[in-house]
């Protein structure tokens, strides 16, 4: 639904809306034909679904698998298939860089390359984010560009972004990252005519950062990619009409929250940390996104039995969340990161709604199988959040 | 979503799919309540249901009823609001007949007209095709119209496509065929001002064509429908990035997947030669569309019993097309066509999606009532193929 429409619909509550976004949660059977959300003990979600509305959310379209980005945006309200963040912007913003409206961003990553320079380690090793600091550190003092200004910032290990800024610059640019081993990283070509400038720019900077780190033993060489300019897009907050606060502790949702317009508040390095930020910050908000990530890491790295402890250990958690007594509480996932696939997926998110003003059906527990005969059925992400308001009784009629 | 998004997306993979329709597979209940698919012993259909997952296909919108040619495109992903073809077009290409940039087809039904030129039979009496080949041999001979060829072919039985080619032809035309018995089949009328040439084109040509078969006993008399162009759409497989073949006993859906992009191959004349050919190409292609009439003839002759044996039949048969191991087969039908209404219908098709990626629910079988709860839900048949392609591994990630 256009979002304008919604911003006429909405009006002020005291009623607070608690987003709990699972990574990756959506799953699929392993070995005893149980995902990993059937499989993990939840004694906390169970209760809550009990009187609790579920279904399942599409993040994108049937069988699209969504990366952070449009899973995300869905679940803030905003169709993944119009509004686009590219990886470097993301990325940015993470890092709290504020990215200008001349500027062009890219997500780099350190990495290894042989004698021959072919790609022997696409992450250099994962080295240690101090390491990391200092190289970029030196490559940006390095680099000098007539008429542009160059950033080179330290995202998480072997992570960190470029951003150039200066006139006329243009994201319609190839990446460098061959997203393969065995072969070097690629020069960059422009995708469009007027991109020609900015292309031999990039190949400038990349050469000239090459120099500061070729006698590195690990992070000897770099790839970029994302390109991307300052995305826009209607500002959360205003458009709902709702002081809202994100809490994560990754750097990439930390990006989106603060893209969309919402307060990114200190996450710390742990769900446990962003809880204690979560139970100080109740009274200052009345919308929250709590970000969850460690349901993905596990799943994207095929490890069930991980992805399930990790599943659990987020329902011990559960009685802290429900004793600040959000009006409504969603607890669902931006995709589905199956373990048996070790990847996203485009299956279908377990979601559950709770609030007083649900039909519940005392499902049993929280599970796919359960999400299945769900009162909220089958739905696209991006229509979560005027659920979520509504049930909150922040929207108004629509028509007389 | 956007062919052009999904072009994007798709990579490269050894995997196979089988796409199985039975035509006009949904049903309703019948006199013991169960229907034509619930009441056929089905144990083979039933055992893949076990592990598939399960779901109701619309094929075009709630309540609307597709002919076949909707009904197909939107199972091979084209949006069938957006995309049309002309039945005259599709049995044009269904004999393999190549329509040009400026032709203009339609379907030609011979009817049996009393001595007051009202139809008496619409099919005239169904004459051998063997009768209808020299019929329209003799016509298209006689047939003359300055600066115009016609085109005058047997498709099977009484029916056969006329195309006329030419500079500045028009499509906007009526229909000849009153699709009613008692009444003398209609004159042509242009529907925009500028088909009126093309509509006292097609005047003569009718005048010409009935003077040749006047004294006919069964076929003195002709009706057109279904006035169409050559239709363009995105290439299947160039859009999938695939290599697709086609196997169909019939012309149409012959023609459907030869329109769309796929390679033809010979479906011979019943189901068992179109799996012969199925196992002998099965290492020549990566999608396979594997077309089965029955299920709709018998539909739409009303005849419960035979359409449930023509569903035995084909469940005979399923342990052919499992043996071949295809990554994802799915087994749905184009629409619905219960045996109660003897016609298409727009009731939504089971749907049956067979892959390791699934999350299976045990289903007990594979029927309307189980379709009803499983997995899929209900889907819009359009997103099926991005749902068979990302069971297939062979579409990426959407978005960083």
């Amino acid at each position: 639904m256009d979002l304008d429409i919604i911003k006429q619909l909405t009006q002020q509550s005291d009623s607070k809306i608690l987003l709990c976004v699972l990574d990756g949660l959506g799953g699929l059977p392993g070995i005893k034909g149980r995902t990993e959300l059937e499989d993990a003990a939840t004694p906390n979600l169970d209760k809550l679904a009990h009187n609790s509305d579920l279904g399942l959310s599409i993040p994108v379209e049937r069988g699209i698998t969504p990366g952070s980005g449009p899973g995300h945006l869905a679940l803030f309200g905003y169709d993944p298939l119009q509004y686009q963040i590219g990886r470097g912007a993301l990325e940015a913003t993470g890092i709290e860089f504020k990215l200008q409206d001349n500027d062009i961003a890219a997500r780099g990553n350190f990495c290894t390359v042989d004698q021959d320079g072919n790609i022997s380690d696409r992450r250099a090793g994962r080295i240690p984010t101090d390491a990391c600091k200092k190289l970029t550190k030196s490559i940006e003092e390095a680099i000098h560009i007539d008429g542009y200004e160059v950033f080179v910032k330290p995202v998480k290990e072997h992570r960190f972004i470029l951003v150039i800024r200066g006139e006329a610059l243009s994201d319609q640019i190839t990446e460098t990252d061959p997203q393969a081993l065995g072969v070097p990283p690629k020069i960059v070509s422009p995708l469009i005519s007027n991109a020609e400038n900015t292309s031999a720019i990039v190949n400038s900077v990349v050469e000239q950062a090459l120099n500061v780190i070729a006698a590195e033993k690990q992070a000897n060489s770099l790839t970029l990619r994302g390109w991307s300019s300052k995305p826009t897009m209607p500002h959360f907050a205003d458009t709902w009409n709702i002081k809202a606060a994100a809490i994560a502790a990754y750097p990439m949702y930390k990006g989106l929250a603060n893209i969309v317009g919402m307060d990114v508040l200190d996450g710390g390095t742990s769900i446990d940390e962003e809880i204690n930020t979560l139970e100080k910050s109740w009274n200052d908000y009345d919308f929250f996104f709590l970000h969850y990530k460690n349901t993905d890491t596990y799943g994207e790295d095929g490890n069930f039995p991980e992805k399930k402890a990790a599943i659990e250990y987020y329902d011990s958690l559960v009685p802290r969340l429900t004793s600040l007594k959000p009006d409504v509480m969603i607890v669902t996932g931006d995709h589905s990161s199956p373990a048996i696939m070790a990847a996203h997926s485009w299956h279908p998110v377990p979601l559950l709604l709770s609030s007083k003003y649900v039909r519940y059906n005392k499902h049993s527990g929280f599970s796919e199988k359960e999400c299945n005969v769900g009162n909220l059925g089958m739905l696209y992400a991006k229509n979560l959040m005027t659920l979520a308001f509504a049930h909150a009784g922040r929207l108004t009629k629509y028509g007389a």
